[in-house]
């Protein structure tokens, strides 16, 4: 799921999402309950219509960003008091609010109100913070979302295995139409990462999916994906884009370089995107340097191309059960990381 | 035409003018010549193919924004010695330096170079200018341009009658495929702007175009084509749409006020364009007040949209021989310009 924040994924139209095939998005309920506000996108017939996308859209619970840009947050068994990054405005966040936001943005999935503790944090704070998510998740299931909306619960439990499984199976005790692991890609390694992971699938739903949060580089996906993972979002493909990294078969390239200035091959000669199908690396290092607004949709293409083509040769790998030759390509094709 | 300053009509990519219906954009020779560098465009197959725009190209001469945008100016016979804006180093311009530019870039109409004298100016300076550009006319003219180029003279003279005239005999005496007014909407009034158009048009070529550069509003365009004129190029629709000034048929709306923050109607009803086919009023409100780089692209694709039917009901009122009623339905659609 490319992020589309404030109810747009930054530098690109439903168009180019829809050509680029992009299947489903998502949106930070955080941002749009602060800026327009829910009630506004209710009144205008919801998400969907206020954003001009007609496929699904999953909504995060606001949570995770509380936590990492609003300021003056106290917390309690209600839930979050803070203040908005926009303006110091005072709001409450809590379970039943966050299902009621989520209700009136109209989201195809809508995730549950957690906490995401920060990383590293000792066993009794992670332990105490994952039993608040649970009670949380129930008040969550419990106050419901629309007819046409699934609920998705968040499992957490930090670094600890123990701490992990007893979520799950609380989740799991509670039922969800999926559910998610929280509380990664948040400073920990590689590692830790991939063993959480592995010591969590195995506990949640086998016919349900299974959705990574915040996750991450192809490689992180490749490796969630043989680990069981269904779902990921993150902002890298589009944030590089804008900054000007570009994701290729062969790794990064950083278009800025000198390099780049006469070539005037595609960024991928095999990619099939708009970006590649019409312009030289020479133009995009070009409006680069330049600072024109167009580097960034063209770059912001490229790079969710790619990554809409590799989860789909990853869906395509797995029905023909091919994932563990799929995956010795994928690092044969892989040159070492570019300097500068 | 929109101003496609540094080979990118800002926020758009080729794709998006052509379905808005542009059929020729201007390029800026001054930026293009310091970045990415002429020869570059040349070796990567010409500014069309570099920036993947396939219909005609007009550049300018570089000269207008050596005078507006670079520093440490001098200027003599041979031409313009002058500073870079983007990094301070030093370049040459002349006639025959600029016809080479351009005949690197490879666009379809091609502009002498010029002096374009500060407004006010006293009319022995006007007039001595004038006759630089004459003479630089001609070295622009026996330079010639490459063949599938069209040359464009350049009318200077300032607000003397006289030296107008003077100037446009003269470059007909030399011949030109086509014949520019230069050096208005430099900060004279409407009414000076439009006698000095009424007073040179008849003194050009009626089979051939006449091109006013760097004009303007709607009112200005329809008063201009009124008086003769067939070509125009301005940034107008392209800035104002970064701003979030947008035009309709009852003039300019701005789409940060309040009034538009829950209005689900497009920004024009009858409107046609992507934009006003998709998105209501309140969503690029949102987009303009969260800084969305998405809003460029879709007020940029309204203005120009606008601009763009402007000028084929103007050619269709001409060729049914309606302007004078055209004009009149023009300006009785609008509406005194809003508040705020």
């Amino acid at each position: 799921m490319p992020v589309g924040t404030a109810a747009s994924v930054k530098a690109l139209g439903p168009d180019d999402l829809e050509d680029i095939g992009v299947g489903i998005l998502l949106a930070n309920t955080y941002h749009l309950f602060l800026r327009p506000g829910h009630e506004i996108i209710r009144n205008l017939g919801g998400l969907h219509r206020f954003m001009g996308w007609n496929r699904p859209i999953l909504t995060d619970s606001g949570g995770f960003q509380v936590y990492s840009l609003a300021t003056l947050r106290t917390l309690s068994e209600e839930g979050v008091v803070f203040r908005s990054h926009i303006d110091g405005s005072e709001h409450v966040l809590g379970p039943e609010k966050a299902m009621a936001v989520q209700e009136a943005l109209g989201s195809d999935i809508v995730m549950a109100f957690d906490e995401c503790p920060p990383y590293p944090s000792e066993y009794a704070y992670v332990r105490d913070s994952m039993e608040l998510t649970t009670r949380w998740a129930r008040r969550c299931r419990d106050r419901g979302v629309g007819e046409n909306q699934a609920l998705f619960g968040i499992v957490q439990g930090g670094v600890y295995r123990d701490l992990r499984i007893a979520s799950a199976e609380a989740l799991l005790e509670l039922g969800f139409e999926g559910y998610a692991i929280g509380g990664l890609s948040v400073g920990e390694n590689k590692e830790t990462r991939e063993r959480v992971i592995a010591e969590t699938v195995p506990h949640l739903a086998p016919d349900r999916p299974v959705y990574l949060m915040g996750v991450g580089t192809p490689e992180d996906i490749v490796e969630a994906v043989r680990l069981g993972v269904d779902m990921f979002d993150c902002v890298l493909p589009t944030r590089n884009a804008r900054n000007g990294s570009l994701f290729t078969a062969e790794g990064r390239i950083t278009i800025k370089n000198a390099q780049y200035a006469q070539d005037a091959r595609p960024i991928e000669e095999a990619c099939g995107c708009y970006t590649c199908r019409h312009f030289s690396r020479a133009y995009l290092r070009h409006l680069f340097m330049a600072r024109e607004i167009l580097a960034y949709r063209l770059n912001t293409i490229h790079n969710l191309y790619y990554y809409a083509r590799l989860m789909e040769a990853l869906r395509t790998a797995i029905r023909n059960d091919e994932l563990e030759s799929f995956c010795r390509t994928f690092y044969e094709n892989r040159n070492p990381p570019e300097q500068g």
